[in-house]
């Protein structure tokens, strides 16, 4: 029996590969996480269950897939980032952006147990969409992630705030929300301090930061060039087995300013060396 | 503290709606699952509570997303289809494929212990990839699934003979593929007759012709047109209810043939009516 | 010599084939005609100089692309329809929208003194831009047309009125506007007739309907299908021989209604038969 | 009249704005030139007229697009460079192809008997088709300009060699294609010098190097940065009137060496700053 009378309408398949020599930073966000959190009853402003149980899915999702130099998340948001060099699935981008998808999706479903212990998962389940994005200069991805990391340190403060007020400020949320309309950072600081006795900079890295993930590795000492060099398959399994071996750090730490990127140039570089001991 | 600095990074999102009025399939494979298969021991050629754990999943796909006209699934693959009329998601390729890859991995960890009693999971956990495809016409579409159906039988036909040479014949799987090898349809059933009493059209349907799920609703009678009618939100509300409530089923049939798509001309025209009781 | 060194760069070529099985528009549009019709006096509201060259160039267009079936045109605009089974340049969007604007502006700027006779082009010189739109269906397609017909309609109806306004009424062209400025239809009618003895039903139709292409050919009676059937090398090259020897009609007659359609079957249905002669 | 039933299929236009940052290049090739040189008996290997011609349609484009930095020529084809960080037509792929497409045909066609007297073209006339591509990197943009170039010594050398073992070796057109088959550029310069007399080193750069066109500007002294600065409406002004004013150079040289780049940093830079005096 022939399948080819029908086999034609493969032809509808669009190809979708990704511009060459560009970073691909491929960001997934909680669906409907809002209600979710309600549901599960998670602790205001930020639960600590909840984050871990994210970055144990990103740690996840890094240790399949090697190609990955970084990963970066705060509240049910994580962004994973491609090196320009990557060729992992032809750059397809369904299927580098689905992969992911399904690979945090899976981790978070099958490790919530262990981070929500005794609170049972039941539909509707927790899922997460995604995109891809390529930024094709080094400044492009640094301006990223300090975007994200921006972001998270306004909700932060904001969020930090409204719970006060509303948990030990006695307000409801309505009044809450009016209190804060049009204030900048330095009236919310004012509010943490006078009122509660916060210095919003003591709060938690892991809270102002958000998480920055990444392999543990030495920087290669090979030049890197615009014209592409011919690897060798044993370089490249060599490389494969170094990525392996390394550790996936988790960090709380500014990613804005040069120093993070300096003292690991092994991540922008997309050349891992040895494992560092 | 301004974001706007950092925020011209959006500029770098490319738009990725697909094309008004095409039928949109969402197709996702299992990744690795013929590893994945060995190392929980699915039965060969075909194991019950895989099926049955896959359908489930499918069917939480399909009750989540209710703009879904139907899914067929065969193996570790399923196929998710979307009316020409959908504007879910504004249609954006990345969010219908990543939010299906998603759900359906979240049901298929989720209700792992329920079809797979007393096995547990471990990393590396199972994970789907995914991507869609447009189909201009009907006819495209039926094609499609004319095709994924005629695969199904190829490979169920095959994968029955094969394992049946391997576990009632005594070969090794080596053996057994040379025997296969250069075979036609009428070959394999005369080996599966002859040498295992095993008449290939008493296999039951569920190997032989995949799994199809739908919902069980009645047809509108408003006629359709080319110029996109202006829809109330009540109608949309009064469609959105019905089908929450409109029972998914699944079956096990021909879908080649025109009879399953006369019976049941809601599927197709994508108009929902009142609910079958 | 070897030329690999650098030859990697044609990886950063994106394929850009438009969806299967659908309709091809491609649109035509004068860069800055505004400024061009000022700077060569074309009569106002209409100048027939100009309407016969660009019909000229779109005859021009039709003739060396035999896969085109139709082309409508309307002041410095024209859109060329390819069929759903044009298979020209493997449908790849650039080459199709590159090649239409180029052969039209060829064909304009050469046939120029042909119909501006004594006149004579200097830079900076008449161009185009142009893009390509899919439809999916007949009605989408049919849509389009009379998108654009109603369009002329418009445009023509105020521009009439206008001109007149300022030719025949005296009043300066900011006058003009102002006491066109909320006017329907009914109103600029009842203006041409009542101050300027006008019946604009009486306008050229040339004016009023703009300008449809098409080949005068009879329909094949072969049936099609949403299978694509091989064609042979003979049937194709009999079909281009056919194309090639078709007058290519310029009509100027309403698109909207389904009389044009009937009539001339053999063009939607893609399938041109026998010369009629 | 309202002409909202029929305005819903704008929706099916599909965005195509280029990757921001990156380098656009806009390739044109002449369109079946093969014969169309043969129609007009253009000189082998080759025509000095048409390339003039080239250069002149060529001219044309980058007068009339002041967002080009760079363009360079071979044979029947040109490439048009835009800098990251234009936003000509909103980045627009359609509108940048088609309109530079449009723009060198009409000069082309318009500047015909300038550079061919006493020639008159007569249909099919010259047409030429385009696409465009993206570079990330300044690596990329000059491996892609080497490529183009080492072409163009590669055919440059093969023609010569051809053309005069046909014209003064009295060789067929078949038997020197035999000739030729095989040899490596070493053998083509020890047939052209040891059969012919000729140095192919003493060869004209237009036809060995081709033909590069450019501002000839001053470099600006400000900055760049990889978060876009604002610009005001006086800068971006004074610097369309600059180039405007600037000359457009051609050049027959050496682009794949740092040579031709260093000494003229306001290409790749993007930034024009005075006019050389």
């Amino acid at each position: 029996m022939a399948n080819s009378k029908y086999e034609y309408v493969r032809l509808f398949e669009q190809p979708d590969a990704l511009l060459p020599n560009t970073w691909i930073v491929v960001r997934i966000d909680g669906r409907g996480f809002h209600k979710f959190s309600k549901k599960y009853d998670f602790e205001k402003p930020n639960d600590r269950r909840a984050v871990d149980l994210m970055n144990a899915a990103a740690r996840g999702v890094m240790q399949e897939l090697h190609d990955l130099v970084l990963a970066y998340g705060v509240s049910d948001e994580f962004s994973f980032v491609f090196h320009p060099s990557t060729t992992l699935f032809e750059r397809r981008e369904s299927k580098l952006v689905s992969t992911i998808v399904s690979t945090f999706t899976s981790y978070y479903v099958f490790s919530w147990g262990k981070y929500f212990e005794g609170v049972d998962l039941a539909p509707p389940l927790p899922t997460f969409d995604g995109r891809a994005v390529c930024y094709p200069s080094v400044g492009n991805l640094r301006d990223y992630l300090s975007w994200r990391q921006v972001d998270c340190h306004i909700n932060n403060l904001y969020n930090t705030t409204f719970w006060n007020l509303v948990q030990k400020g006695g307000m409801n949320t309505t009044d809450a929300e009016k209190e804060l309309a049009g204030t900048v950072s330095a009236d919310k600081n004012e509010i943490l301090f006078s009122r509660f006795g916060i210095n919003y900079n003591n709060e938690l890295d892991v809270w102002k930061k958000g998480s920055v993930l990444f392999r543990e590795v030495g920087l290669s000492t090979e030049p890197s060039t615009a014209v592409p060099v011919p690897v060798t398959k044993t370089a490249i399994n060599k490389d494969a087995k170094l990525k392996k071996k390394a550790q996936v750090i988790i960090m709380h730490t500014d990613v804005i300013k040069d120093e993070f990127w300096q003292r690991r140039p092994w991540i922008l570089s997309g050349k891992a060396g040895n494992l560092l001991t």
